[in-house]
């Protein structure tokens, strides 16, 4: 079988993504505000990364991606009320994601929060609900099991609490890597866990593919403070060198431009490594590592 | 065996339940401050209602009550998240829970949220870690995706969006039974249900069960409003008549007091009969369902 090229999958299953969104939400009994609220924020778009990395994963293992699109959709919808709940007044304050009004600049502070609360708790609804052809009850109780644990306080809630806490103080390398490895990594590496869970990846797989996760979220962050500082204003949509304006702590600022270059290509290498550990049809997730590394928005 | 009176079974199991949920939050490996704040609101205490509700239910079939301690957990998790978050400024902006300081007044609506947040995800995890011995996966996987029902937009954060929106509109009855059912009977129900499905009940026991909750969720509302109204301040811990000054929507204020005392007795009664036809041995059930009825606070 001929290679599949990364951006011809990555648009058709965002395109099957979103369409099950909309459906998932749309199916809801519940007050109209709040499922176009919710709705809102789900359809404000982005990379669907997480998504993305989930169905690369499947693939690896030559299992049909589409049997991870609802644990995929119970992934967005956590990634979606992080960034809602991020948003509102009492934590960022944003009024701007994406070049769209925020969620409670919309719909108003309660809504939002409500919204927010709506979105995590359907996600377990929905990464239940994946029919036994698909999944074992097992299989079903270790996905919500694990999506618990990257979601909560001692996964991404720690991480932003963590990342609260450390704003206008001056962190070490650690601290900087306990934020970003919680904030945004564990969700992150569920994703790819999610895959393999599905796919009934063995353990030297399993952990291989945590490996690879962990490398390849810390390189994310990485580029994410490179382009901070040399990218391009209009690509990466918020004014080049935000962070230092903000006194925030960031990797080239620890390690100097030239030392976070050389930190992103240490993980993107850690993450390869890990791929061709793993001895399975990696070649989506391998386009996906070295797109991350390049990218500039 | 004699059967137990309600009040050593509740002080038994309200120990039991308060002794886990602090073994719960601490082994967490989490930034201090979210767990403080977690545990604060977890201590707050109340009258533990939900948890007393799911060990009755198992001791009706004759199940070990201890069986539910970590439901019982999960369940009083997202009570005490959606107190968190309706407390806060954006909500219904309360100062005083109980006598104390809300979550927000003591660590600021951001760590508050935040809190409310993790205390949710946590639930989930807890309810999935029940020890195989009590639950086989399948039980587990069902009481998460009706916990995820009970809690989310077809449930209580459902019912709060209503409630919100019918601030300061005159609503029908049908309109005030909706915001009940939803925004506090569904989860009562589920902690019946979690009982239930933990003492691996049959369809008819469920019904009966399931319907049992309903009218005691009601009636539980019923005489919250009249209590409103002609109740003890001292003992109720808030004015008198603050629904009538709040321009709340009240069931006197629908049925008019007599009305009300009426519709009150008509649910506790439809309650025990659905007792009666499930054929356990619900004596606790009975006894919390008459102090439902005349309770003063």
């Amino acid at each position: 079988m001929k290679p599949k090229k990364l951006n011809i999958f990555a648009a058709e299953y965002k395109k099957l993504l979103e369409h099950e969104l909309r459906h998932l939400i749309e199916k809801l009994n519940a007050p109209a505000i709040l499922k176009e609220s919710m709705m809102y924020s789900l359809e404000a778009g982005g990379k669907r990364i997480r998504p993305l990395l989930l169905f690369a994963a499947l693939d690896a293992f030559g299992v049909n991606p589409r049997n991870g699109l609802l644990a995929a959709c119970a992934i967005e919808m956590v990634h979606t009320y992080s960034l809602i709940h991020d948003d509102l007044p009492s934590m960022d304050n944003d009024d701007l994601r994406r070049g769209k009004p925020t969620n409670h600049k919309v719909f108003g502070d309660a809504i939002a929060t409500l919204a927010g609360d709506a979105l995590l708790t359907y996600s377990f609804e929905v990464m239940s609900s994946i029919p036994n052809e698909i999944a074992s009850p097992e299989m079903k109780l270790k996905l919500v099991l694990e999506m618990a644990k990257a979601a909560g306080s001692e996964g991404m809630v720690g991480g932003q609490v963590a990342d609260m806490e450390g704003e206008g103080k001056s962190l070490n390398l650690e601290e900087l890597e306990y934020i970003h490895i919680h904030k945004t990594g564990k969700l992150l590496e569920f994703s790819i866990l999610a895959g393999a869970i599905l796919a009934r990846a063995d353990q030297k797989q399993l952990d291989c593919l945590s490996s690879f996760a962990y490398h390849l979220g810390l390189a994310f962050q990485i580029q994410d403070d490179i382009l901070d500082l040399i990218g391009n204003q209009q690509l990466i949509g918020k004014p080049v060198g935000s962070d230092t304006v903000n006194l925030k702590s960031t990797y080239p600022k620890l390690l100097t431009l030239e030392g976070a270059k050389d930190a992103l290509e240490h993980q993107i290498e850690q993450a390869k490594i890990q791929l061709q550990k793993s001895g399975l049809s990696t070649n989506l997730l391998l386009e996906i590592t070295d797109l991350i590394a390049s990218r500039d928005r």
